[in-house]
């Protein structure tokens, strides 16, 4: 039989409070900490990206069994909706059926805080953590970091506490910490689309909706309400960049001119624009991500990356997942738990970071490219006659439960093949004939 | 005229003192911080590799007309003594007259902190400065990390405080900071050749001796006292590794079996090996280096090297010649000097730090590999003949100074065209021949 042990969780966001619901289901004590106030008591802060949950997120819920009640707040989005200049184009997502789901990031946490409440977990809110001793898994808590602190004991301590993670800042300064944060020259802002009078939405509820234009893009996620939550991702400085866009008039032309067909549905573009901060983005990466039998980083606190993929909550959710079977595995042992957990997870969270990256620079540099584009339409009419033999790495990601690395390195294995297929003569006339269709085949043996 | 400002370093290790002087040069009040006793009053720690001082560090010095003082604590070593396990092979590093310098870090430091003081430089010793407020370059130092703390005010603070820089430690936790740390597998321990009882060196005095086995090696350089202070680089872990040599008769069969004639010249071989500490090798990058016109990181606090390419201190000197050139040309305007300065510095410093990691790859894993030696051959035969179009990369980084990213990109050039070389029908037949001379002058064009 598993010891009960004393348990501290640093962040009640979502991957925090759903390991306070792991833990619970093990057995544990946990007390779950976080900086902020209780986010069931406040309003939102309009910096949130809407969440897309896709097949690792549900595994992870529905492993609990709560999947189904969070199905009732998500909207399942089953293609994008491409918003170009002067054009509106459907891209289905995957087969029939699949579909990622929207959710609003204050709405679920709010909801697994409340399910972490409800199988024991214990919340403290606003208690800042500003260390923690590695070696007897104590937390350091006060009011200011250079003020007096109190002790909290605990036989293992999680930091669940995000990109910017205290319990992350006191192991990176030990000796052979591999360590690296880098931010993107983009940042992103907050926008909405508000529901008609009648509470439907403005634009097609089950699509992500996306205005890509190179070196920025505006997306768009629905709400249960009618709204959407928009996210305008830019360059910091440039030509087409926050800067730039420094007043009304400014912001007002540049919508107009790029983002036409928003003009009606943003009343309040200019208010928001001003009002909500524009964020940043940084892709974290570190190792180890834990300390003996006695401290865990986990979820953003351990691999924070861009959001390009929607999968950081998912990557989130998917460290619990394989915690879990390490516990089920090694019962007690937690240095091995431990361990095993950070070795597994490793290279995948390096994969997805890697992926994320690369739909960055995708979708501001290579949607312009023909090469790109030819590749895509190839790549596409291929998996639709031979769905078995290439299953597209957007599936492979979102849609299955594999390792992220082997996704990456299939994905990989596929873009050699098609440079070969692009290098063919007049591949720009053949593109769609037996011809290329057998050479794929055969490049597959 | 220029105004005469209150500077802090913080650090009063090499670039520490060398920057004191320079800013002393230019007229500025200068105050040296260092957390650790006067290095002049201690003992050396038994943790150091010795220097080798190259055309970029020697630069440095004449401008402020300390090179003549410092090549008298200096041994010039005109070539590696290559020990293998049955033979001793020496190779020329550069043309005729073309050394590295031995220079012991520890009697360096000494000296530069005198120059500094004669200069007019104030050095304030076991002062730890814990933080810094970027605003308003105010130091906060105190006995601990959590006690009382006293503030110091500056017009400007220079990180010159290392690998584990306090003063990069604030500017990390601003948002848009790129930090990476990552340590090698490997670390080192210091041994030591003593002197002849008449004074004299044991090896020839002269030379930079290596002892190369693959995945770890043993460097020897001379001392003024007729010692040579060893380092022996070698995996933490694995077969031969630090934790495989556990106890003294493993250390004493380890030297006999794979390092046979250094046994008779480093007597105290075990004392030292289990006396001294095993040290860890780390590769630091950040961007930026420089916080508005008030903070500016320089030498390791700002870029990190492993020190397989000896680059480590010269590429800091240079950071001041870079600096102080930056100084001259933009007088009293502080901001646009720090942006200028890590603007230049940036991509060089990167540069060395590609070049230090690619030779300890190199040197762990290509000595072994056929293609690469006669890829080396081949270069040598090439250049000696044609000196004025194959400049090789070591002599690029070490007798020139050029940039490093430079030397990095031409060395770049240089491996494509010894890539098709080696491609070459029956190469290893015609290494030597007309016909490879004529492919490389083609492939030059």
């Amino acid at each position: 039989m598993q010891n009960i042990k004393k348990i501290a969780v640093v962040g009640s966001g979502l991957v925090g409070s759903l390991l306070a619901i792991y833990l619970r289901k093990a057995g544990h004590q946990v007390h779950v900490y976080d900086r902020s106030p209780d986010i069931r008591k406040i309003q939102f802060s309009g910096r949130s990206i809407n969440l897309a949950m896709s097949n690792r997120g549900w595994k992870a819920l529905d492993a609990v069994e709560i999947g189904d009640v969070i199905r009732e707040i998500a909207i399942p989005m089953d293609k994008r909706a491409i918003h170009l200049v002067d054009k509106l184009n459907f891209q289905n997502y995957g087969q029939e059926g699949e579909s990622i789901y929207s959710i609003s990031r204050g709405i679920l946490n709010r909801k697994m805080i409340d399910l972490a409440e409800a199988a024991g977990a214990e919340f403290f809110f606003e208690q800042k953590i500003w260390d923690v001793s590695l070696d007897d898994a104590t937390l350091h808590s006060g009011e200011t970091e250079r003020g007096a602190w109190e002790d909290k004991k605990y036989d293992l301590v999680f930091g669940a506490d995000g990109a910017f993670s205290r319990i992350r800042h006191r192991m990176q300064r030990q000796s052979m910490f591999d360590y690296s944060q880098e931010f993107l020259p983009i940042g992103y802002k907050e926008l909405n689309i508000p529901a008609n009078a009648d509470g439907t939405h403005k634009l097609d509820k089950n699509s992500f909706h996306i205005w890509p234009r190179g070196e920025y893009m505006l997306i768009a996620l629905p709400n249960l309400d009618g709204s959407f939550t928009c996210t305008l991702f830019m360059p910091f400085e440039g030509e087409n960049s926050f800067q730039s866009l420094n007043d009304i008039p400014s912001v007002e032309a540049f919508f107009e001119k790029n983002l036409p067909d928003t003009i009606d549905v943003i009343p309040k573009l200019t208010e928001d624009f001003f009002n909500n901060p524009t964020s940043t983005l940084v892709t974290m990466k570190c190792f180890p991500w834990t300390y003996k039998d006695k401290v865990a980083l986990i979820g953003d606190a351990s691999h924070a990356i861009v959001p390009f993929y929607g999968q950081g909550m998912n990557a989130g959710f998917e460290d619990i997942t394989v915690l879990y079977e390490m516990m089920e595995k090694y019962g007690d042992d937690w240095k091995t738990v431990f361990s095993e957990y950070e070795k597994s997870r490793k290279p995948n969270a390096d994969a997805i970071a890697e992926l994320s990256y690369r739909n960055f620079l995708e979708m501001s540099s290579k949607t312009a490219d023909e090469n790109f584009l030819l590749q895509k339409k190839i790549e596409k009419l291929f998996s639709d006659k031979y769905p078995e033999k290439w299953i597209p790495l957007y599936s492979r990601v979102t849609f299955s439960d594999r390792p992220y690395a082997e996704a990456l390195a299939i994905g990989d294995y596929q873009n050699e093949i098609m440079e070969k297929v692009l290098k063919m003569d007049n591949i720009n006339q053949i593109w769609d004939s037996v011809e290329v269709e057998n050479k794929i085949l055969e490049l597959l043996k």
